[in-house]
């Protein structure tokens, strides 16, 4: 059989979050492979009580080890690295990176007690890596963190763009801008670009992006009219950002206060990898908090509403000795992510009540988007002219939504989520093959399975609560009659004042009384009337079907 | 002491939704009152998972039940009206109405076993309500329902208008247009409007709102370029949407088939009351489902994405014999309401994974909001030429915002969030006392206090998961050994692949074994030790510390 040239996503195709994508080369089956980026996703309580991560089942990617190759990374963001320390592990390639976000992922395997030397420092394009049959360069390209990169992929079947996460931006204030002329030499050698697997996050934003650099002027005229104290929160590895903030503190005579780790480590790898140079001389929490409220800037972490982040700790009160009042000011230079708006609003809304007056990015003087708006990628197809468009990086809308663009210019392009194997190699992307994907959980100190049923058992008690019945069978086989129940997470009363579990408990025994032996004898059949009883006398009571547990617990004579 | 006006927010000051204002009138502590509103919002899986409703705590009102002489209903949404049903029996005073608010509010009563005879139908202005030391009248307003009412409350102390929800449409398609000239009038009325409460919900949207009618033309434009089957989803309560839709379908030769048990009950309390005519003639399921695709035009409920209802059951596959497929198109004719962006947004994904294509208002064309906008806002406080602006319906950031817009133009202004009684007699308004208030959840078919620690245990089991313990002691009060560990919500295994709840036995029955006779004896003892091994076994397995329910099974002797 043929060489074929593969495509695999294991995640970020058919979400926003949690990129991983495979590109093999070879034999059919036998192909050698590579992944880019190892993210994860955040849990949120909707979906996902108590899980602190999301990320991408590598099940398949570890049935193959032995014909990965490498990983590759774009960039820092922890939707691209943020799997890295929990799962390189299984997979024990090398890691290639640029020197920021190299930086990045060696700090995130040592805390993971992971070798940070498995990760390669690359230079970008010309300087080439070439691993297998894969020959790939990184491109310097604008987004929202230093040192974002393009890949260029090159195989015996053509050439490959990864865009990564990128924007169209020539004045990024920190970082590489966007420079058309690389793009247009990309496309010009040799049989030019095949395929260009590509960002969708902004398909819906129809206005033409906008760049770091316009966010200056507006941002200094806000500082500069506030009288209190200022605070402003951003995603820590904004560092464009972060620098604009500064400089308009700095500008207007104000010291600059870095709260939250995220962020005094963001600064601090900046500095060290020289991509942030000119940065202000910062002060710590006590010396921000003796200087008068008019000289002080808090940079803080925490604008998507975390609870434990800076931000949400500054709106409840004090917060290592600083505290926010009548007359200061509060900026959110950040977009909230869908899903986030009621915890942001929460924190905006305790800050309103403390006095503090508080301004979003609404009106767009304050922050600009990352990514590449609808015309942009247009662009970028334009300049890079790909015989195929490969959507990547957004849910099932944005993947469609890019796939009509695509095709609406002639481009050959195909929605393809995650788990679907696409070769690449003919003229038209075709399916060939589905694995078994899915997301793994971090929950505290494990990763289960996103389908295991544990977190299915925790939203059902959440929205039912969990009775708890406690029986005892004694020796010869005889239910006594006093069964115990506990209620969590429901009423403890009835409509008629009664305590519910005591008149469960009642119910429970006329049940024990009259229970013949064979039933009394069965756990199983135990289990299932005593379940019963407890729901129904719920739902008669307090219209609840609540989550039951049995424990039937058998004496043994001595 | 002199008869005084107050003002006192039991609900949607300081939230937007269920909304509940009291006005009282006469001698401190003995003021005559009414009842503006009373309204629910709903819970979610973030806040309150397993309430199905959020209702004001009324506890103050109850108390007061004696002073108070009526409510008034301004218009027929849930944020309004929903409470009703739930609380009035608690009340038990006459509800004023217009004509179509009270139907529904008829029916929300007589589900409720509540005589449907409290509610008094009454006219718009000029027609007068007297109570108590009241002037009532029902200005007819533009909303996004039918019949929406400002109030104006005429007092000894001087004339309320109470704007309710409200917009500025001059051609709102069906119900009421706003009409300056009337608002002119009541502003020149005697010594004018004392005080104005107004709606905040849209204070942060900068541009002038916009018509219901403008949506006619790209509506239907969007219907004629469908070529498959056409679904519509948008709040049922939005009648004058519903005609848009309706008409835009006939136009195009389709017939409306409406899914959704609010929908259909919304079209047929609408033509009951005659706020609805010329509605086009539907089809049901069945017939629809007979029908070529191209020939139907499906409207929905669920545009906010409820499990539950017609736009989810679709998106899901299969229902009521329809189903949708490559070709067909779904609009999203509503606002995504922050906090359901996920689940909208999970019902989008699952349409475009059916091949569907999805339009939502994003770019304005099928949407406008029922709100009025800053500009209008401001308008009416113009118009108005109020003394003081109390700002209600809002967020403490909306409240924040009007009171600032209106001090800026010289009117008094004062933020005022619930539980707050002010005295509205003076020049301006003056906080005179503070009340108990809160929220109640429907839980089941029961109403619990938010505060009850119900909720809260929800959440915890849902972060932490649950373990239940029981233990069993002797006639000897000797612990038996033997304890036993059921898991709910957590991993079975630990990181060594060991089973959790095995391993957490152990260590409890280690320390059941040399547990002294006073532990032994003492509940509160055992429950405290038991508690804190399960809790520390699980954090250094799993790295989660859940919470604990333990029962101690104590054997009599016969």
């Amino acid at each position: 059989m043929a060489d074929r040239l593969i495509y695999l996503p294991l995640g970020g195709a058919g979400e926003i979050g949690m990129n991983a994508y495979v590109y093999g080369y070879g034999r059919p089956g036998k192909e050698r492979l590579i992944l880019v980026d190892l993210g994860v996703t955040f849990g949120d309580m909707d979906g996902s009580p108590g899980i602190d991560l999301i990320l991408p089942d590598i099940t398949w990617l570890q049935q193959n080890r032995d014909r990965l190759e490498a990983i590759f990374v774009t960039h820092g963001h922890e939707d691209h690295i943020g799997a890295l320390g929990h799962l390189w592990g299984r997979l024990d390639v090398p890691i290639y990176a640029r020197q920021f976000t190299g930086a990045l992922v060696r700090l995130k395997m040592e805390e993971h007690g992971l070798p940070g030397e498995a990760v390669n420092i690359t230079g970008p394009r010309p300087e080439v890596t070439q691993v297998g049959p894969f020959t790939v360069q990184f491109v310097p390209i604008s987004h929202s963190i230093p040192e974002s990169s393009a890949l260029i992929i090159d195989t015996p079947a053509g050439r490959i763009v990864h865009s990564g996460d990128f924007k169209m931006d020539a004045t990024p204030v920190v970082g590489d801008a966007f420079d058309p002329m690389v793009w247009r030499e990309i496309a010009s050698e040799g049989p030019g670009v095949k395929v260009l697997a590509c960002d969708s996050t902004n398909i819906f934003s129809t206005h033409p992006g906008r760049s770091e650099a316009i966010l200056a002027n507006p941002i200094l005229e806000w500082v500069v009219a506030q009288k209190g104290m200022v605070v402003a929160t951003t995603f820590a590895s904004n560092i464009a950002r972060l620098k604009t903030l500064a400089d308009a503190a700095l500008a207007s005579g104000r010291k600059v206060c870095l709260l939250g780790r995220a962020m005094r480590r963001m600064v601090s790898v900046g500095m060290e990898t020289g991509v942030l140079t000119d940065f202000p001389d910062t002060v710590g929490p006590e010396e921000a908090a003796r200087l008068p409220r008019g000289d002080v800037m808090l940079i803080v972490t925490g604008s998507q509403g975390e609870r434990r982040a800076a931000s949400a700790q500054l709106s409840r009160g004090r917060y290592l000795g600083l505290s926010l009042q009548d007359g200061d000011s509060f900026l959110f230079s950040s977009k909230t992510i869908p899903g986030n708006e009621k915890s942001v609003g929460r924190i905006m809304n305790a800050l309103s009540e403390l006095g503090v007056e508080v301004y979003d990015a609404d009106d767009g003087l304050y922050h600009v988007s990352g990514h590449a708006n609808r015309p942009d990628i247009e662009a970028l197809h334009d300049l890079l002219k790909p015989q195929v468009v490969i959507p990547m990086h957004g849910e099932h809308l944005h993947l469609r939504e890019h796939v009509m663009l695509a095709r609406g210019k002639g481009i050959g392009a195909e929605i393809v989520t995650n788990g679907t194997v696409v070769e690449l190699t003919g003229e038209q992307p075709r399916v060939v093959d589905q694995v078994e994907t899915g997301k793994l959980y971090l929950d505290g100190s494990l990763l289960i399975g996103a389908m295991d049923g544990v977190v299915r058992d925790r939203i059902r008690m959440a929205l039912n609560g969990h009775a708890l019945v406690s029986v005892i069978v004694d020796e010869d086989d005889n239910a006594l009659p006093d069964a115990w129940v506990e209620l969590m997470g429901l009423a403890g009363r009835t409509r008629g004042g009664e305590d519910l579990a005591r008149h469960i408990e009642g119910e429970l025994s006329e049940f024990l009384e009259r229970a013949d032996a064979k039933t009394v004898r069965d756990d199983g059949k135990m289990d299932e009337a005593i379940r019963k009883i407890t729901r129904q006398v719920a739902m008669e009571e307090i219209g609840k079907k609540p989550e039951v547990t049995v424990i039937i617990s058998r004496l043994m004579a001595d």
